[in-house]
């Protein structure tokens, strides 16, 4: 029996944001993170890493030109995860066997970019690498710089490793995009072409691989809901069903024989559908079940959605940080065991949990119930934008919780642990990751069903749909107040999410609360003006996570803070919250009342109560940290 | 000015061991480990990992008979850290590069076993060892059987490395003990050859190098102890003057060119006597101190002394577990950062706490202070100990201050943290290395001068020196009570050590207190008892080490203790100890009031005080922790 309500998310056409806290972030995404990175696609960023990115296509573009001649083009190896100048030939690939997808993604952010932004000579860049891009396509619609400059007789032989199907997925996500801003459809014809060839390869009767690094099942759906072709959708399916089955299609391209074990890492251990909890590398896991819940819903799979819950469950009740972050180890980019969730060691990548915003979208449009717009708050207030330098330059890959500069400069098992961020990598999928997420925010904020509109996040934003005109005046982040200026079109049901953090409430209207969210019945055009009181929270993390016993976080609205060295002087953990202290709120800081201990001299004494001096706590939102140089962090603190 | 007063430890043939706590353990090493041992250098233990020692020596012998009848023999590359029967030809050498050391440690500690205990059955099979190991010796006195068998050209190219020098070191160490046991010179002979060829190849005027992994210095300054011979003695000296000087050695015999940085790791980024901080290659570092202090006492060369001392204070006051434990990273099983003591990261090689109690009786030989002795008590009580199982039959590597199995099974970052000792290891320095320093404790238990005897640990004894024969009944371990039969030979003074970790004790003789020991006119025959209060203390670790702010740890006597997931449950961070808990002592075991939160349903939640349940929670001593099977364990708790 099914008892799950399905919405749809509003698209960017329908929303356009206009918001106190997001107008800035948008602005830095715009003309500084989406300019920048169109000059690291093509390496003309100095002391950054080399990207290749262009360069490989225009290498691709070369080698189709001449195939579609017969002429015979140099073959090279294909047996690396990076390709630089040292390893490999100077006509070969070069970079990540993934370095497609980044103009992909940065193609995806500007098209969302200038559907909020029209910007002709923006448009008329990414024209440019479009024809770059589509210069490189062979003729039957394949297109992977890495195939094609390298060994074009290789293609989809090694799926476990080489990341086409990958790259396949981000350059159908970002021909969507642009082609949704602009009615541009190269490059969207291109990705369909390519999408055919897919199609005509895999399934059953076909080849019965499935992707390595999850992301085309997701792309697929979107290219379903866009075209309508269900040979689309049902490749999709059938990379999720496929997936897992014995024996490995995995071992049989390569010849070899795994466990389960070995399959973890790409969660496809067992069949998506049979999986319950969140294992193996954190990025392919939200992207996998993402489309699961894609694929849940379009095919009304209640089996498929119950994975879906559980693998959820257990990411929300075991594996997430209080700042929204997944994948707690370095080890493989992972998902650890449960309650493993080390503050000095983690990994908490970025685009951990952009995927996990994606999952969340999902499972609200399978699902009636606020919480999945919570997590997706918590991520994208604290470990998404945590990801960003407040001047959209310099990015962290990897979201720690505690920060020592001296174990991250000389320490191995802390290198990941960054304690500045950094100007572009190599692998860069976390800079153009967090582009297209910020630049397609509209598309999180609100889902809606026949009858009932879903406000998700409280974002000012201008939105137009079948029910009605909305203008949304937020001031969220900072007093908690938010207004709904609705002119109805016809009645319907404006469904509140009241934020999982806030305890205290009021709205104008009169609501009744369900899974989380306050229904309003919307007859005529009305003025709603809600406060979600925005106190501040002293919060525990279970004694179950080992790292936090006897600490605790503060928060304020949706937002986690932390202390900073430059705030608090260093050695941090010798800080200590009063019990019940008397916060103060400025311009947003938090100021606590606290204690610091006195240093110990011995390295061994016997124990006696330590030595407290009364002292003011000064805490920073999470996400604005390490702007100031390397110095010490730390989200908990003791109390 | 030279405000050093100097001693001597007393040899095994000296002091004989009659104590009821190490008579157990004595039994044990002698008739569980050596007999062990002895099979798996022969790669006779079914289960375990090859040796390939005696093998090695059995081929070397091979290549030296053909060298000498001038027969060319077959080469093999010497290029890797260890070789094993996949990597490497059969005919050449097997195992790590320092595998020859593995049967000297266990000569070694047959020959201190021997002096305790004579066994004419245990001395034969040394004898049949030693006979294969004098086969492979070359006519120039040359024993390396890497070399020997692989390429007798390459001998000394790749003293940074290839750790020739290293089992040089310990051939001459279990000569040493085994000559002193039995007086069969034929190894000490050959350890004298191979130091004279090596003393004709070092110093001014010839190869200017030093050794990789340290010990050869302190090898040569027993050696010489032993023969008088001089130039052993001027070979150690040089070795630690040329380390660290510009330019580097180890890049002159590769044509490499590093920074200091690089040669951290070996102690020779700087001249010893310009070092000042534990660096590097735990084990290595202590060997190298330790050298450091027989030269600096041999010199009377105060500059170098000082450097000891230095370095000294660093490791006892910031890079010193509570458990005598140092190295506390996995990275490069070294020293890591000032307070960088991580309980569930540790590294802690048993074989760095045996080097740390060479250091520190050869500091107390250089200085009369009760410091030294604090130290080697704690290593040996508590770290060293932990290293053997209950039955000798298996051994730690690496001694964790916390371990979750969950986390060693599965999280790469703590794989060198085992929950269960290790039947034996293809890198098994840490077994005879346990081996050899238990079976020679009696070198440990005194020092003297011309006027004065130092009692530095408190183990019962049967002693003998030139001042008096002394009867020593002990019952430190359990009630802290020790007795002292004097028959006074000449009039003297005996200076008993107060253990740093005791505030009561009572002495029935008058006493002085200076530099930590009670000093006692001895003038005629006397008995002396002594009490040291052994009451349960809880012990604070420094609020500069991260990891243990907010906690405690529990010790009686010299044994620090610990919490066990088979007496307490799972979820020892759930524990909490009382302010001033009510301790039981039992046989052992200590009782003691506490708390136990109850869990927390949810991962995050408003913060309130934690529900507390009264619980007795039981300690065991660290030593004894991981003999029941895989469990959670902590030395410190929450307080």
């Amino acid at each position: 029996m099914n008892s799950r309500e399905f919405s749809n998310h509003l698209k960017t056409d329908n929303v356009k944001i206009n918001d106190p806290f997001w107008n800035k972030i948008n602005e830095t995404v715009r003309t500084s993170v989406i300019p920048y990175q169109y000059l690291a696609l093509q390496d003309k960023v100095e002391g950054a890493e080399k990207s290749y990115c262009i360069e490989n296509f225009i290498k691709a573009g070369r080698v189709a030109k001449k195939l579609r001649q017969g002429i015979e083009s140099q073959k090279f190896p294909i047996d690396k995860w990076v390709y630089d100048e040292k390893n490999s030939d100077e006509n070969a690939f070069h970079g990540y066997v993934f370095q497609d997808s980044d103009v992909y993604k940065w193609i995806e952010a500007v098209g969302y970019s200038l559907q909020n932004y029209p910007d002709s000579d923006l448009e008329e860049k990414a024209n440019k690498f479009i024809d770059i891009i589509c210069n490189a396509q062979l003729d039957n619609g394949y297109l992977d710089t890495l195939y094609i400059i390298n060994d074009i007789d290789k293609t989809f032989t090694n799926l476990k490793d080489w990341h086409e199907l990958y790259c396949f997925g981000h350059m159908v996500e970002g021909a969507l995009s642009y082609y949704n801003a602009t009615g541009n459809r190269k490059l969207l014809d291109a990705a369909c072409r390519f999408a055919d060839l897919i199609c005509d390869t895999f399934g059953e009767d076909k080849i019965k691989g499935y992707p390595g690094h999850e992301i085309a099942e997701m792309a697929l759906v979107k290219l379903y809901n866009e075209t309508g072709k269900n040979e689309y959708l049902k490749t999709a399916k059938f990379f999720i069903d496929e997936r897992g089955k014995r024996p490995y299609y995995f071992d049989c391209e390569k010849g070899t024989k795994s466990t389960a074990e070995n399959y973890h890492y790409n969660q496809a251990h067992i069949p998506p559908r049979m999986q319950r909890e969140a294992v193996g590398h954190a990025v392919r896991g939200v992207y996998l079940y993402s489309a699961m819940a894609d694929i849940a819903k379009a095919y009304d799979d209640n089996e498929l959605f119950n994975a879906c819950k559980s693998i959820w469950n257990n990411i929300e009740n075991k594996k997430m940080y209080i700042t929204g972050g997944v994948g707690s180890t370095v080890d493989g980019e992972a998902f650890s065991f449960n309650y493993d969730l080390p503050n000095d060691l983690a990994y908490a990548e970025t685009c951990a949990s952009i995927g996990l915003i994606f999952f969340a979208r999902r499972m609200a449009e399978n699902e009636i119930n606020s919480r999945y717009a919570d997590v997706m708050e918590r991520a994208l207030y604290n470990t998404v934008l945590s990801g960003m330098s407040q001047d959209g330059k310099s990015f962290f890959y990897v979201n720690p919780l505690e920060v020592l500069p001296e174990a991250s400069n000389s320490d191995s098992r802390k290198r990941h642990i960054k304690p500045v961020r950094q100007k572009w990598f190599s692998c860069a999928c976390c800079p153009p990751n967090l582009a297209r997420l910020i630049s397609s925010l509209n598309e999180y904020i609100y889902t809606e069903n026949d009858n009932t509109l879903f406000v998700n996040l409280y974002i000012g934003t201008e939105l137009d749909c079948g029910k009605a005109h909305i203008t949304v005046t937020s001031d969220y982040t900072e007093s908690g107040k938010v207004a709904f200026k609705i002119d109805c079109k016809k009645p319907f049901t404006l469904a509140l999410r009241i934020p999982g953090w806030c305890g205290k409430y009021t709205i104008s209207e009169k609501f009744d609360i369900k899974n989380g969210y306050a229904f309003i019945k919307i007859r005529e055009s009305v003025n709603i003006s809600i406060e979600f009181k925005t106190d501040v929270k002293i919060i525990k993390c279970s004694n179950r996570v080992r790292a936090n016993v006897g600490k605790a976080a503060v928060t304020r609205g949706p937002f986690v803070y932390c202390v900073e060295e430059a705030d608090n002087g260093n050695n941090l953990q010798m800080l200590r919250l009063s019990d019940s202290p008397d916060f103060k709120y400025e311009n947003g800081i938090i100021f606590a009342g606290g204690f610091r201990e006195k240093e110990d001299d011995a390295l061994y004494s016997e124990y006696k109560s330590p030595d407290l001096e009364e002292c003011i706590i000064k805490f920073i939102p999470y996400y604005r940290w390490g702007n100031r140089g390397e110095n010490e962090m730390s989200v908990y603190i003791r109390i």
